[in-house]
């Protein structure tokens, strides 16, 4: 395979290039039993979706889903789950230019290295929509976590320096500014480095965090497949990402064991629960969750389209000055926000199927007693 | 399967707990025809042996491994190659306490949520000496990687806040400290830092960085499979590292483009063949090996078991203060240079492997020409 | 996952309901550089198209396949190859009956034990249609194979009592007949007999044989995934196949070592090279490919839809007699001559892919030498 | 890899050569909390041992087995369970010559296509010795099968053209004869036939049956990953079987959709319970398991290595006569029934475990109960 296939018990497949037809994905291991339709689906895209903001690209992608097998009567059935979204606006035109040399930061060389050619138009099966795939797959994820009671939580926690603070912390101002920052005070502050960014041709970075709460303690696998080991390979698998955090993450190194360790108490809300005083490890111990929310980080590099003059070669060695056309995110850490979310949901919830089977009581709860419908 | 398996066609499978009988690790895919015995082996495993220093557990482990299968006649056969190496110093009565309470910091508690009772003998798989088995195989990797022309160099960069400069790294200077670290001065400054920590009952965390050359350029797979997605999986899968970092890293959330972006060029070394100017990209340009040097870090935690009191919890609910007891590494930086290099190992091997088959031209050129002997 | 899935490191996820909006197929891992268009994937499906004869289902399906992504400018570029086919006739009131009972033979009694309600539509997920998704892969696996010299030919062998003779066997005459057998005088009594019970409402079984010519020696697996282990599960994961056989199959079980054994011979043809004097072992020995021709078969159990009355039960408990309406094939052999063919394709070439790891002397070929374009 | 790891959720990796130091497996994926001991995998291993009765070889091993890891106090862990036995009557001198020339009927020839080489002594790892690790894996799995309800039966069902008759079947009489056949006349018989052959030098083939009650129904994935297709697989990768069948097997090809298919009625033992009134099904319905017993057959060829005279090459191309020296067994096929049993168990187990994600009700079940410890 060529590694578009992920997880073990829930697998998603996805598929398609920038200006191909359609981009889509295929969901296999999902639980027969859930309600899930179109809309639910359209709902996670819709935050990815570029035109949503100045800071997003104006190419005009309405991105609408299809769900074309695996649900019946408003049911997932357990069979393959496939989601279509059609290009619409894809003139392969205004790409030919970028056939002939190699961009930097872009994946066109190393493309070229790895099949012997590339399909160039709008970055091909390496540009940003092919996330869509993974939001669809996230979305169904997610909707599966929430029946079990666990929630994710995504947004913007910087923008080139501008970082939220503790102080201001809001988690209702996500979604009243386009940035996704959970401070109104930083989004103000983000946005006017982003248009200064932007007068110069430039593009920003930035860092994504998501919390979820309400994971059962115990799932993720010893050794290989821990739970943040998985997470690491999800979020590190989101294009542009080139570091990922995990609690404390790199403060960690400079920590001592007496104040990074987190003291196990009794909770007080739920008498007989043991959870633990403080969270340095991010809801993650030896691979496991623990039962506190688990805090990840995924560190975005500035988008490498800018408009800016640069130099390269070309694809026959000449050396050349290129200045990138087209229309390009200044920044694409708010729409990946939900790119983020949806790889944790997608990678919590295969976790979590494959742990129904770590015990003897698990199974004999389930193969001893009589079940008759699915759907409740 | 429960997480102990790692890769796809290069397949490892670890087994083996602190105090039980052995450990191990069964190799599954390593080409034929590799020259190969237990000295290339027992070298890797030498570098993450107890007792190396002052600043590693006194525990007395010689740690001698023996091949069990798949070599014959001084080469690999293709089959699987199982290593073992048994425990010697196992005495379980030191470790009858801690089966009551639950350790900060460990994964006692994860283990008994996940399992429902745990070994807890010396940690059980949660141990350190878990990675016998992934050090095992990562020399098995490195031997074939270096017959491919590709070496790994693994070291210390940080231990708490001393950091190696850049003004005096000197790779000769890695073994010369027990701390391995590529700085005479940094490692002077780190010991001290050390040693007051361990007077004080107390641990330091850090970070080891890897750096890989002469991997060839494409080398990874797109979207979910990236080369820096499978890396960070390995690298977070080993106990205590909290975060990932590939190049640039953290610092790309506040670079720009046009500083971070680095720039295609001509080899002046090699005339037609294209290099990148500069490396912020760590090596790896959407998911796939660029060409440059792999770069790539990961961060510690400080070692959870620690000399000073602490407050837990026991397994039936008293609020209870404790004091670890038993030799325990002030820091487990140094003795994890090697698993950090072993799991890169492994991991770009596999990825070498499944690479293979990316070509028409690659399987024209396996299967239309004759080939005798594989050992050569 | 819940088994739609096929593959190692040439992966098939086929989807689709039998009336669902589409069916379809990603393939992920296949080489890029290889010369492909619809019309390739076409010529296979129209082999397993209803509507041919009068022995299969007069359901009007077009089956007209598109591609959606993977291929640009007529090559695969070694992204996901997605291809789609959309249902036309798809009327679901026909089948709003059979939601209430259990159709003897059918998979509707299981898929309610497992997934708690089903698709009932046309058989959902367990339709014949499913094969969509398998032909489609297996017309990209062959044509691969056919660019490495390698050629399967499948065809029906023997339709319930009526066999293929040694005597009159012609390949030339597969195409001849609607039922696909190389035996002119076989097809037409096989005709008859099939006239027959069509006419009393009945239907029968069969079996499908495949020869696979130039496959290279050596490729299979050791152990578990045997070249025939990977065939057996690739053909028996049709439906209504009960038995599978290679070379001489169940005749094995009543011959002696002295007769079975296959001498090794020098090839008088091609001077040097090593061939067996005869072909009981049908092509492997050990579990990999020996350089004889590949031969097996599939025993195929008759229609489970028959238009004769039968009793079974309803959901909800009712002991019922049912005469099954609708439109079926009294034979389901012919149309499952090229699924075969397809299953096998998919086998032998993720087999050669994953062989390409197996020898060192391989990976320096490949990786040693410099290749620029891939489309060659 | 190689193929020698098998299973998606209950994963097995077996190691190990005819004439290595041992041979064994390793286990990942087992239930937490299922009381094992050594004896219970030792009493399966016993079954396959060598110098059982005359038909056996001679050669002496007790094969006694190991646990190193993944019980503790007696109970599973969760982690992975590493089986190993020691080889001890290995004196590679017997061997020499068999270095030079390709065995027919063996997999000399096509280990050194693969590989280049091979390892020569007893067959390495294409002997019959490298079902040690899926027995002892076997021994495993059907203990927790055997706690879910489940229970296989293995036996030999012919040998040559001698077969069990319906009339004599007694499966008390499995133990009481060398043959493990379920009938005593066809036992003696059995015998007398292979008395004539060993004295000619000769060797004989036979069918192995395995009969599973008590599986739950619905158990196995739909389209590739079914019940009977990894049955295939799982039996078809037992070393020199030839064929596999599923209830009514090769004879489904003649019958007719009336017969064929199995009425459902009620049971009038279990009231309210669906069964089916026959079972020409073999227990598997669309690829999952229908409630009825389920039935498999696996056709052995005769014994390769035989004493009588063989043409044959070496392999430096010399056409010569040989004789194979050394202690062979003049039937596989009791020794193999226990491989056979040990192989359909792991397949069950590993579709048991992986149906656990197969409904939000399992799911719900799982997650909101509170277990506290898991060995009960």
């Amino acid at each position: 395979m060529a590694g578009s296939v992920y997880g073990t018990n829930f697998r998603i497949t996805t598929w398609g290039e920038s200006h191909g037809k359609a981009l889509g994905v295929v969901i296999d291991g999902c639980p027969a039993g859930l309600e899930l339709n179109e809309e639910d689906i359209q709902t996670f895209l819709n935050r990815r979706r570029p035109g949503q903001s100045a800071y997003t690209t104006s190419r005009a992608e309405s991105d609408e889903v299809q769900i074309l097998s695996g649900v019946f009567e408003g049911f997932t059935t357990g069979t393959p789950i496939s989601l279509i979204v059609y290009n619409k606006d894809h003139h392969s035109a205004d790409y030919s230019e970028i056939a002939s040399y190699y961009r930097p930061g872009h994946a066109d060389y190393t493309f070229d290295e790895k099949y012997g050619f590339r399909d160039y138009r709008g970055g091909g099966r390496s540009s940003g929509r092919e996330t869509i795939g993974r939001v669809a797959a996230g979305a169904v994820a997610s909707k599966v976590l929430g029946e079990l009671g666990i929630k994710l939580t995504g947004y913007t926690r910087s923008i080139g320096a501008v970082s939220i603070s503790d102080d201001n912390f809001d988690l209702s101002a996500i979604n009243d500014n386009p940035l996704y920052m959970p401070d109104r005070n930083a989004a103000v502050q983000a946005s006017e480095y982003l248009d200064k960014l932007r007068s110069e041709g430039d593009s920003a970075g930035g860092v994504v965090e998501c919390i979820i709460k309400g994971m059962p303690a115990g799932i993720g696998e010893t050794v290989f497949d821990k739970l943040d080991a998985e997470l690491g390979k999800a979020i590190m698998s989101i294009g542009a990402v080139k570091a990922f955090e995990i609690g404390d993450g790199i403060r960690v190194s400079e920590a001592k064991g007496s104040t990074n360790n987190d003291p196990f108490i009794h909770s007080t809300e739920k008498p007989g629960r043991i959870i633990k005083g403080t969270n340095h490890s991010g809801g993650i111990l030896g691979g496991m969750s623990d039962g506190s929310d688990i805090v990840l980080r995924a560190h975005f590099k500035p988008t490498p389209s800018i408009s800016m003059q640069q130099n390269t070669v070309t694809k026959n060695g000449e050396e050349i000055s290129i200045k990138i056309k087209g229309r390009h995110d200044p920044i694409i850490v708010p729409r990946a926000v939900v790119v983020v979310e949806s790889m944790a949901a997608v990678t919590l919830l295969d976790l979590l199927i494959r742990n129904m089977g770590a015990r003897m009581d698990y199974m004999k709860t389930v193969y001893r007693r009589g079940i008759t419908d699915s759907r409740s």
